[in-house]
C-alpha cells in the first residue's frame, strides 16, 4: 500500500493532464469514481448555462434560434475527432436509446434482412431496443456470449443478418471490443455495423472512419461530462447519408425544415437523422464537455486512463484471497476506463464504500464498478480508494452494511 | 386607437393575473408576442437551474438520481390538471415528434388497422411523423381539409382508420378544435384519438378525461415557458396502460428498470411510454413553468387569453381595407391564444415589426402570428402593438423591408 501511495504521488506530479482537474467543480468529501455513470460539472458549464438561460433565453427569446438551431451539428463536429469521424458525420440529439432505435431501424430498411446480432452483455436498453427493432422486421435478436470476440460472433452472422450492434466498451466488464475486426466481420457477412460508444466517447480513442463503421451512437454524460441526462449523439458514415432513412420523420430531418411542404423529404446530410427541437439548456453542457475533452486530446486521455486503471488493478490484486475477482481484462489495451470487481458481498461492500465517501457503482448481482476519468481523477485518489477498499475487506467491516440501490449508468 | 389604449389601461388595472408578469424576466425593448413559439424565462427557473447545476450535479453527482429519476412523472402529475388528466396519466419526456411517433405506433399495433386521419393544416412535423407511421403499417395518412370540423372528418373515418390525430389549436389559424365531438367521432368509427396540445397546454383548458381521449402529446416551451427545446409530454388514458405498447423499448419503460432482465417487459403504468435518461437541466424549466401555470389556474388564463385576443382583433379589424385578413376565428370560444393575420406583404410587415421591436412570427407564405401569453402579456402591450402595426400599414412604410427568416414554433 505504501508503495502505491508513493507512486501515485509521483504519477500525479508528472501528469500532463493534472491541470484539467481544476476545470471541474470537486465535491467536498467525495472520492468520486463513478464518472463512467455521471461525469463531473465543468466550471465553464456554470458560466455557459447562466449565459444561455439568463441572457440568451431571457433577452433574445425566439430570436435565439438564429444561433441555437444548429447546436447539435456544431457540437457533432467538435466531437468527431474524438471518435475518428469526419465533420458532418456526427450530430448531438435525443437520448441514446432513441438514436439506437432510429439507426437500427434504418439498417433493417436498407438491408431488407430480418435479424440483428448483439452480445448477451450489451447494455439492457440496447438489447431491448434492438430486439424490438428486429421483431418489427419479422426477425429476432441473436445473442453472442458476453464480451463476444470475432470467433464468438462469426458463426452467428449470415445472410439473415441486417445488423451487428455492440458496445465498444462493455458497461459490465469494461472489456474493449476489437472495432476494426468486428466491423470487418459484419461487412464480410453483408451486414451493417452499429457501435454503441457510451463508455468509450471521451475515454478511449475510437476510429469509426478507419474501421469503416456504418453507424454509431453514444452518450455524453459519462466521460464527456455533459450533465445528467444530456442528449446523446449519433454517427452515420457520409456515403450512407443518401440511402439510409430513419422512421421518426420529424421536421428537423427535413430537407427544407421551414418550407412546410406536403411530405417529408430527407435532408441530404446528417440532418436526416434528427427529429425535433433540441433541449438547448442541456445541450450547453454537451458543448462544453466535448470541448474540454477535445482540448485534452483523446490519446493523452487514453494514456492516463490505462495508467489509472493499471494502478488500481495492481492495488486490488492482493484482495483475490478475500474473494475479490477482477472481471476487467488485465491487459490495458483490452479495457476501457472502468474496472469491475466481482465479490459475493458486492452489495454490502458498495454500501460500505459509499459510507466512507468512496463512490463506485454496483451492478446486480455482484459487480462493483470503479470508473477513472482521466480529466479529473488523480492517482492519489486511486491509491486512497485502494486503501479504503482493502481496509474494509481485510477487516470484514463492510459486513454491517446491506443497503442496495440501483444506479443510472 | 385612443379608445383601445384607454381600455387597455383599464383592463390591466383590473387584471387578476397582473402580478404574474413579475414572475418573468422581461426583455428590455422587446414587445414580445411570440410566446406561442418560445415562452419567457421565469425568474424562479434561474434560481432552480443554478440549484440543480451548481449544487445538485456538482455535489451530489450520481447520487442525484435518487431524486432526479422520477422527474418526468412528477412534472406530469403537476401538468395533469391543466389538461384535464388524472395523476399517473401524464409524463414529461422526449420531444413532441418522438412522443407522437411512440403513441401513434402504439395505436397502429393496438387496432391492427392501417390508416391515420389528420388535417392538412396540422403542424408539418406531425403530418410527416404520422405519414411515416401509417406507411410502416402498410397504410396511409388521410388528410381532411385544414381546420377540419366533425362534418369534414366524418366521411374519412371508417374501418381502416386506426387513429385520428389532430392539433387541438391550429398552429396556423389558431382555430380551436371541438375536442369532445371529434374524439367521439373517432371512437364511433372504432379509431383511437390522439391530440396534439402544443398550442393549448397552458393557454386553453383541455379536458382529456371528459372527452375520453385515448392519447395526447404536447410541448412545454410555448405557453408553459419551459425554455428552448425543453422536453415535451405525453398522455395515455389509464385503462390503456395495460394494452398499449410503444416500439422504442428503452430501459426507462421497463417494469424493473434496474433489474436488467433478459427481455423488455413494459411497466404497468405510464412509465412504459418512457425510453431513456431525461435531460435533467432542461427538465427543470418544465417543472417551474408548469407550476406557475398551475398556480395561476387554466380558467383564469383562458379568460384573459380571450380578452387579449379580442382586444387585438378589435384593434386590427380596421386594417381590412389595407388587405389585412384576420384568419383566426372571431368568436373567442373558437380560438386559442394567438391571432393570425394574412397579408400579401406578410414578409415585409413582419420584418418591419421586428425592426420596431415588435416580435410576432411569420409562417410562409403570408401568415403573421401574434401570440398572447396571459401570464405576462399586458393589455397595454396589445394596444401598443396594434398602434405600431396600424402605423406601418397605413403609411406603407413597411415596404422598405424584405428580410425573411424561418422561425421555430
Amino acid at each position: 500500500m505504501q508503495g502505491i501511495s508513493a507512486r501515485a504521488t509521483e504519477l500525479d506530479r508528472g501528469d500532463p493532464l493534472a491541470s484539467f482537474r481544476d476545470r471541474f467543480t470537486l465535491a467536498e468529501g467525495l472520492l468520486y469514481l463513478d464518472g463512467n455513470s455521471l461525469g463531473r460539472l465543468p466550471k465553464e458549464t456554470i458560466r455557459r448555462i447562466r449565459q444561455v438561460v439568463e441572457h440568451e433565453w431571457a433577452s433574445e427569446l425566439v430570436l435565439g434560434w438564429d444561433h441555437w438551431l444548429d447546436t447539435g451539428l456544431r457540437i457533432g463536429d467538435s466531437l468527431a475527432p474524438l471518435i475518428g469521424a469526419n465533420p458532418g458525420e456526427v450530430a448531438v440529439c435525443d437520448q441514446t436509446s432513441i438514436n439506437l432505435y432510429k439507426l437500427a431501424s434504418a439498417a433493417m430498411d436498407a438491408t431488407g434482412r430480418p435479424n440483428i446480432v448483439t452480445d448477451a452483455g450489451n447494455f439492457p436498453s440496447d438489447r431491448y431496443v434492438l430486439a424490438s427493432v428486429a421483431e418489427r422486421s419479422g426477425g429476432e435478436l441473436i445473442l453472442a456470449p458476453e464480451d463476444g470476440t470475432v470467433s464468438d460472433l462469426a458463426p452467428l452472422i449470415n445472410d439473415t443478418t441486417a445488423l451487428v450492434s455492440l458496445s465498444h466498451v462493455s458497461y459490465r466488464s469494461g472489456t474493449l471490443a476489437d472495432g476494426a475486426a468486428i466491423t470487418q466481420l459484419a461487412h464480410d457477412g453483408g451486414a451493417m455495423m452499429l457501435w454503441d460508444l457510451a463508455h468509450s466517447a471521451g475515454s478511449v480513442p475510437v476510429h469509426l472512419s478507419a474501421w469503416d463503421a456504418d453507424m454509431a451512437v453514444g452518450c455524453t454524460y459519462k466521460y464527456l461530462n455533459a450533465g445528467p441526462g444530456a442528449p446523446g449523439f449519433l454517427y452515420v458514415r457520409r456515403d450512407l447519408h443518401d440511402t439510409l432513412t430513419q422512421p421518426i420523420t420529424g421536421w428537423f430531418g427535413h430537407r427544407d425544415q421551414f418550407g412546410f411542404t406536403a411530405s417529408w423529404q430527407p435532408a441530404p446530410d446528417i440532418r436526416r437523422f434528427l427529429v425535433g427541437t433540441p433541449p438547448i439548456v442541456s445541450m450547453v453542457g454537451v458543448e462544453v464537455g466535448v470541448a474540454i475533452s477535445a482540448e485534452a486530446g483523446i490519446d493523452e486521455i487514453r494514456r492516463k486512463s490505462i495508467e489509472l486503471t493499471s494502478l488500481f488493478i495492481e492495488g486490488v490484486a492482493p484482495l483475490a484471497e478475500h474473494g475479490v475477482e477482477i472481471v476487467t481484462p488485465m491487459e490495458g489495451a483490452r479495457r476501457g476506463s472502468h474496472v469491475t470487481l466481482r465479490h459475493a458481498d458486492g452489495v454490502q461492500i458498495t454500501a460500505a464504500l459509499r459510507s466512507a465517501g468512496v463512490i463506485p457503482d454496483f451492478r446486480a448481482p455482484d459487480l462493483i464498478r470503479f470508473g477513472f476519468a482521466p480529466l479529473y481523477t488523480s492517482y492519489q485518489e486511486v491509491a486512497r480508494a485502494v486503501g479504503i477498499l482493502t481496509e474494509l475487506i481485510e477487516t470484514g467491516s463492510y459486513r454491517s452494511f446491506d443497503e442496495r440501490r440501483g444506479r443510472v449508468t
